[in-house]
């Protein structure tokens, strides 16, 4: 079985091809960037392991995922005879809220969930949802599956996803702490596991995501029971773009003092 | 020797007079409230350990300590004969900043200081200051001692007190993680230590104050290390009145939700 497994950004999407009967190598994988830029480009790394780059404009990621499709069979720098090899896409989409608790094969109910979702990502959840479409549209025939940042969290107990906010804000907007980079979390933890020669279903373990955004996350018996990002990736460590966890009365300070709007601050405190 | 202990808020006061040949027991204590509202009073219990509460008004501070005074020295109430008994008077001082490391002996310099301060608590401090500047004038010869609820935390690292935000607000407004409940962290890890039989130059206590306010201390050999409380008391635990840690853009999010300014949100998020 190939999987091909996509990132879609707003301007740019990640792209693996894997061959999943030979443990997940990956065939081909690439980047195309500045989609919706007058020129965009795309860099393949195919049949014969090296970088090349490409340069066309992208006006949208239907036409990013297509060139992408095109060097996946391409006779040079492909790395399959024909579309048809590939089984399964699998879609990272950050923001699963509370209605994704695990990975889910798309369907047109999924989608309409996936989009009321993008109140709780609204830079990123519309270009994972692009991507799905796009892809949807280039392979009809093909399962495509949603992975989420926010699922491996889900099994956080409530005292550990509340804020100590007036109630309604959960009730009627959901605003919670959801923790971030799940995949990462669970893949680390289960391997760390697997290393350490521990029973992951008797195991305690603290995960550290750690990269330019970075997060920690408490996980009990392989399942996450907190975290530190929150309702957003902001919250937590210092990272490189990020301001993480911050004195709220530091935070209305500078807003006052910079003349900041609480969207303007937003981007401030996470650029 | 016998110190009185005040502790002035804006718009009440709380008193202890100790008696510290007998181990610091406590002669006298009590409040008053409503000070600069139509109609103040004064709960005081004395000589006969019980408490009684008169009514009058308290137009400000120095009014509200001679209340005290008259109490102290009163033929039923009292438990002194002669104000000249009173050999010190320590005050509470909600926020040092960076100047005071430790308790300090008050002069016309240190109000100065006491003064620049205020930015920092402009609730709390000027309370504070008005407390120090009346008792100095009802009691001249009397030494005052400021004791900072900030100073036991100054010697945490920088890599625990700067925020992960432009330099510039450290450097001009010594913005900072400070803490606050100082008093309490130092002597309850000093009785922990004496409890448990540590040397606590040879320790590492969790220190915890949980009261309507709340926060945590690690303090390693007797010196804190790092703190809950931030810039100002918001930061940290989840309390009776105060949000704790908040990812700032769920903060972000209720300040759009709910029309608030900073100097607004300050307050909603610190009843």
């Amino acid at each position: 079985m190939k999987i091909l497994v996509l990132n879609c950004g707003s301007s740019s999407l990640k792209y693996q091809l894997l061959d999943m009967e030979q443990d997940g190598k990956i065939m081909a994988k690439g980047l195309v960037e500045k989609i919706g830029l007058a020129q965009g480009s795309l860099t393949h790394q195919g049949a014969d392991g090296q970088k090349h780059k490409f340069e066309k404009p992208v006006p949208d990621h239907q036409v990013g995922i297509n060139w992408v499709l095109e060097y996946l069979i391409h006779p040079q720098y492909g790395v399959i005879k024909d579309l048809k090899e590939i089984n399964a896409v699998g879609h990272r989409v950050v923001h699963g809220g509370e209605t994704f608790k695990d990975s889910v094969l798309i369907d047109s109910r999924v989608m309409d969930a996936l989009k009321a979702c993008i109140p709780f990502a609204p830079l990123h959840n519309p270009a994972n949802i692009k991507g799905i479409e796009s892809m949807q549209a280039l392979l009809p025939e093909v399962p495509q599956v949603g992975v989420f940042d926010t699922s491996f969290h889900q099994t956080m107990p409530d005292y550990a996803y509340m804020y100590a906010i007036p109630h309604k804000f959960y009730q009627t907007d959901r605003m919670r702490r959801y923790g971030f980079h799940g995949t990462s979390h669970k893949f680390v933890v289960r391997k760390a596991a697997e290393l350490a020669g521990l029973d992951i279903n008797n195991s305690k373990i603290i995960s550290c995501h750690l990269g330019n955004g970075a997060s920690l996350a408490a996980v009990l018996n392989g399942k996450s029971v907190d975290t530190s990002m929150g309702y957003t990736p902001v919250e937590g460590l210092v990272m490189g773009t990020r301001a993480g966890d911050l004195d709220l009365g530091a935070a209305m300070a500078i807003m006052e003092k910079e003349y900041l709007t609480p969207s303007q601050a937003t981007s401030y405190f996470s650029k």
